[in-house]
């Protein structure tokens, strides 16, 4: 039932409208003001002036809304909302040679943006890559060139993406595995991945309290009832990981004992991964600022019987959980969730078991060290950090497996390499 | 392209048909066996006995892949997969008197379940109730027969139901606001939060490491590459929290702000909320094992200007982290995300802000005092853990607001209820 609006209300409506004739509202009483700025706000009439018309009124209950509502008086917007296109670099591992089809049905979401193809130091064939795009492709040339034999850094297999990662000048990276396809929703439209993980990465992320609506900074999302209004304003997102459909990422047992299992569940949601709690990321579809973590995601972690399989790797799990730590220690923000990409089949679980086999197990050490280890205070910037997490693994790991000692040597090394070959843009602040 | 099988494969489908004839598996090579095995379990013929038949071989790869997969010799299943139906009690806060539409949309899921209906004690009209139901109704007379008026734990309002979680004589609660009626999902069938509330209570919950393929229990899910296997059992999960759609779960600030704004988001995934991690846990939709944790479920937090609209409340913000904190010191686990349930609209937003704002103030004090509390290793039971809440509360934020040290002694007086009145069941362990 609609009951006709009293005069009152009708005199605020008509003040929210005229806010730009009124000079002083200190006059009038406590919950007219109240009214009047939420009106305001809902109309998306608040500006500097009018906001301050509001504070002038010094009224506590508008202290309190300012307070509540993290309203800042400035004119440098909290969020930045856009990225433009030349800060981002697609970077693409090709670990087989013909990426035709990948290209393809990418073009929509791949063609505005710069692309860095590298070229899987072991594949012997020539790439085949369609017209069209504006890229630059890294052979093993190129990486000797660069990296030298010097250094324990390795860029075999879906490790190649890393000289990506080192070469790129820009701000902003996404990374997609040759083998993953644009996905549909549930509604069957075509996910652009690229866009939803600009979001992520520009959007705040929350690692500090847990939200039951998920991602706050959503359309139609917010914080749920009790989010303390102090946390609200969030943290910088360093890294986006994104999921996959069809092929889950599942390791050689899970994949060999659920051999037809197939995901078709599209979760319709972003979240930050809680601070201090571990997350295994994977490389197939990830974004991340690369000016502010890049050097964390490291290629250090190579079993001894590592395959061109990804349920044959570890190096992306080893970089992942490396680069939680340091986004903990440092206050910066990881997410999951969307953007889906769409795997296709590939390999034989069970001829990968028994390499595999090696990977599982050291997890069972790996875990529980990246669980304790503790950075310095010290430790100000994402290099010293990685210094530091690779110190920590060679004392602590070193002598558990040789597997270890060579990931810790070569993180030292890839920071080094990092300092002198990666690029920096000026006008960027470290972190 | 089909090829057709080796003999070896039919060799070995036989035998996974014939396993019951086979009394010795050593004199086979090891890849036979470990084909043989992973076959057996994918035909889902892995008993007791096939499993001792494989461990005889002695062979490393099988106990490699036995430790891998967590298979334990028992008789015992490692996972309860129903709960009977007189092991629940749905526990109803009955906050308006007409009950009518809001029980008649739950009977479908309500009527095979004893129901706990608690009138609100500062309710003056006669509760309406359909037929058809096994019920009890609490009211004003039997909570001062059972609690008496010695105590600071109160009733009122929404903390109404807190009565019926101590009077259940049931392993389980469900609870469900009476402003909220049964949700559909995308594909338009009615969610029956009660069997998901179950399914969320009976499988393992996971707070030690984050899954990003959400939760590893549901059906078409599993674990991600890099999950330890140690971890996999995961732990017992003691509370369910539940979600909303049409009406999310804002505080009055954020209601009054997006006064039209509704969530249509329906997000399909359950998450285990990360050990360490604290969440507000809402009222609104939740279940839980009332033997496990039903003393951490406070009705302790009573704002003075607390009104009868959820927005206006926090018993349930303070009672759940208290939950998550005992939970994580127990090595207990917390869900969050479906089942969702459908909130119609009540209650003006604006007119509760002035009450509202005292909660969220008070969120500022109450989020870092939960975050940095600590238990001792000797509170083992849940019992203590609640004392030892209410004594750093007491003495942490006792001065701060008058509101705190009623709580502690709320939470206080409520352990000592708990002992004196509340049912626990022979056969269930304690912990």
């Amino acid at each position: 039932m609609r009951t006709s609006p009293s005069l009152l209300s009708l005199t605020i409506d008509s003040a929210v409208l005229n806010l730009s004739n009124i000079a002083d509202l200190s006059s009038l009483p406590d919950h007219i003001v109240v009214d009047l700025f939420l009106r305001t706000l809902r109309a998306g009439k608040l500006n500097e002036r009018v906001l301050k018309l509001f504070i002038a009124t010094g009224k506590d209950e508008v202290f309190s809304l300012i307070r509540a509502l993290n309203i800042r008086a400035t004119v440098i917007p909290v969020l930045p909302t856009t990225i433009k296109d030349d800060e981002i670099d697609i970077v693409i591992g090709a670990v087989r040679s013909d990426l035709t089809s990948f290209m393809n049905e990418w073009r929509p979401m791949f063609s505005r943006f710069h692309l860095i193809i590298v070229k899987d130091p072991d594949l012997k064939e020539e790439l085949k890559i369609p017209e069209g795009f504006n890229l630059d492709v890294y052979e093993k040339p190129h990486m000797d060139q660069v990296v030298g034999s010097s250094t324990s850094v390795f860029f075999s297999g879906y490790a190649c993406r890393y000289f990506g990662y080192l070469v790129s000048r820009k701000k902003y990276i996404i990374s997609v595995d040759d083998d993953c396809l644009p996905a549909r929703d549930p509604k069957g439209f075509v996910v652009d991945a690229v866009a939803h993980h600009i979001t992520n990465l520009t959007t705040p992320a929350t690692p500090f309290f847990f939200n039951t609506l998920y991602d706050p900074f959503a359309e139609g999302s917010d914080f749920v009832r009790g989010y303390p209004f102090s946390l609200r304003t969030g943290v910088k997102c360093a890294l986006s990981c994104g999921l996959w459909l069809n092929l889950a990422d599942h390791d050689a047992p899970t994949q060999a004992l659920k051999a037809k299992q197939r995901n078709s569940r599209y979760v319709d949601a972003v979240m930050t991964v809680p601070a201090g709690s571990l997350v295994p990321i994977s490389g197939i579809n990830i974004a991340f600022d690369r000016e502010v973590v890049g050097p964390a995601l490291v290629p250090a972690l190579k079993l001894a019987g590592e395959g061109k399989f990804r349920w044959e790797t570890m190096e992306d799990i080893w970089s992942g959980l490396c680069v939680k730590v340091v986004c903990d220690h440092l206050g910066l923000g990881v997410k999951t969730g969307l953007p889906y990409v769409w795997r296709t089949d590939r390999g034989d679980p069970i001829a990968s078991l028994k390499k595999e086999w090696e990977g599982v197990k050291l997890m069972e050490e790996v875990v529980p060290f990246f669980q304790s280890v503790r950075l310095p205070r010290e430790a100000t910037t994402v290099e010293d950090c990685v210094v530091e997490v690779a110190n920590a693994a060679k004392e602590r790991l070193g002598l558990t497996d040789p597997v270890f000692a060579r990931a810790a040597k070569a993180m030292l090394d890839w920071v080094n390499l990092w300092k002198s070959v990666a690029y920096i843009s000026s006008s960027s602040p470290a972190v």
